[in-house]
């Protein structure tokens, strides 16, 4: 497809997209298709000849269309939101052309600072303490994961990797195995499902903890616990705490878990996938109580921040654990025009244009 | 914005796109910023008002554009291709703007069902074993991850999971840590970085078997590994071959490699990142050799099939061992209209569009 093409084909889909947009109240939310709809619609094999696009625009609107679970919908009330909007569209276009891989500063230096800057604006406007921010001193920042589970799942990484080194730097006769195999890790029984995948990817066990009537994890489930497991010769490792948990929208009682945390020396990890967006509003206030305690912290913009998916905002207090639990050492990953600092960082992900574009 | 602002933002966005792109040749492929010099051309506070989007176009040219690395000028030659192209472009912003997320197959039936029918297409393409493809009899069939690190880390989990699971039921009284203990996986030292960072993800640790003088890794390197290991008590468990090395695009010798695993139970994983799309031609047809032996196969569309970052394709003999690996039982990942089965699976990730436009 050459550039005259494109911009015919670009510009009718920027004009299908509003279409879209202006009418989906009026679409039933969800398809009415049966499993197995498709085959019969497109060929078996893959076209040998590209296809002319309004060919492709038409079958938009003939065969994927009425496959749509129309997400975008007021009338949808299932799962949870997913962001969509016209910025953040538009940010994936241009993001798109420039197709770069972000994963060292020299490999694209905008975005990494941007990646920076970006996460210094959402974290100061969501409230977080200072330590978080990349522009305060000290070792702590922000990167964009795709996902909150992504972000769980770097957590129970960071806090397995910290914890071997621990008991190692105490008792060097310890192999990795010996201590690995004691871990253990906490969270509630409402939080969402993906902290139990990311406790089985990570392959630390996870005990899921009774939260109140209220569905609130409190400090004396996680107290008893902790006492427990210790009895048992085991390792207290990390908490997965939920600020707005997948079915009632609870918040954990980070003033009272995050004390034991620290007593304990657990990392503490909150996962406030969608209803993180809520500590932008002066009225929420009083829902950051106790996250001077946190470890870590992340919440999708891809949800009310209405980011396309994925951009899952992340701080840490001290990115160094972050660094040391994933190092690897390659020629090809190396440069020497900026050293790694917590100014211009070398990221092995980067996405913030759609975000800032929508800020 | 409303959608009138949109239709001229994204147009104009489509043409700067672009004009991008015709101009691409003259640009300095690195940019000549120094570190840190984004901080003073954006404010220190994210804006209080949105901003119009022909400022945002125009801090593109002054701002942004001066710290972009042109990964998609013909005179980038570093680190590996990433794709790009007009097609793939549309994709991403027609599926930006459905915002839907397909992990389920009422979730999005057309976006479940495209994926099924594109990895067929891609997968016949390739020429892979009949046993890869979702419409053979059988329980293989294909999955879209976002990177070929992905699929390694995947595939290194569910061998492990595989393995736990097989010798627990020669001896139901060993534990999980007894097994996964003794766990070893293997590779080449020339096998990309990521092998390495998914080893450390999913705990497993990995061998780097020498490679001959042509950087290919052999029968005999792998032969010996394997007995050594089984004489010390360990339980080998996976192979990440390479078919397309990042330093010299060697092809392991599959021919040679596939009979080991095969006798010693060893999962085989084929990591052709970015020679995969080789095997699209006939004159490297013997390339193939030796892939009926393997259990899993991942190469990236997102090089040099000129889909947008990030669309990686991977393949499984047997799908229900990834199923097996990573099942997890939530109220809201249930839905009772399509029974799992091969045609309409449940994908937790699905993003075939932009695939589709560029094919």
């Amino acid at each position: 497809m050459n550039s005259e093409e494109f911009r015919e084909f670009g510009k009718a889909a920027i004009d299908f997209i509003a279409d879209y947009v202006d009418n989906i109240r009026e679409r039933p939310v969800l398809p009415s298709v049966e499993p197995g709809y498709l085959a019969s619609l497109v060929p078996g094999e893959m076209p040998e000849e590209g296809e002319d696009w309004r060919h492709i625009m038409r079958d938009m609107n003939t065969v994927i269309m009425p496959g749509i679970t129309h997400w975008q919908s007021p009338q949808f009330n299932a799962y949870f939101p997913t962001g969509s909007s016209y910025p953040s569209i538009v940010g994936d276009m241009l993001s798109g052309a420039f197709g770069l891989i972000g994963f060292s500063w020299l490999s694209s230096p905008a975005c990494t600072e941007l990646e920076v800057l970006v996460m210094n604006w959402l974290g100061k406007a969501l409230g977080l303490p200072e330590e978080f921010l990349n522009c305060s001193p000290g070792p702590g920042g922000g990167i964009i994961q795709s996902t909150a589970s992504e972000a769980t799942l770097v957590s129970i990484l960071v806090a397995k990797r910290k914890m071997i080194n621990h008991w190692q730097s105490k008792n060097p006769s310890l192999t990795e195995n010996d201590i690995r195999n004691k871990l253990v890790a906490y969270t509630s029984d409402q939080s969402n499902s993906s902290v139990e995948k990311s406790a089985i990817i990570g392959d630390v066990p996870v005990r899921q903890l009774r939260s109140d009537d209220n569905g609130v994890l409190r400090g004396d489930a996680l107290l008893t616990a902790v006492k427990e497991d210790l009895a048992k010769g085991l390792i207290p490792c990390c908490l997965i705490a939920t600020l707005g948990t997948t079915g009632t929208c609870a918040f954990d009682n980070l003033e009272e878990l995050g004390p034991i945390c620290q007593e304990y020396n657990i990392w503490l990890h909150v996962d406030a996938a969608y209803a993180g967006s809520a500590l932008l509003l002066p009225e929420y206030a009083h829902l950051k109580r106790g996250l001077e305690y946190v470890d870590s912290f992340d919440f999708n913009t891809h949800k009310w921040l209405l980011v396309n998916f994925d951009c899952s905002a992340m701080w840490v207090k001290d990115a160094n654990h972050l660094m040391n639990a994933f190092f690897i050492d390659r020629v090809y990953l190396k440069h020497t025009d900026a050293p790694m600092n917590t100014q211009s960082p070398d990221y092995m992900r980067c996405q913030p244009c759609k975000t800032l574009l929508n800020l």
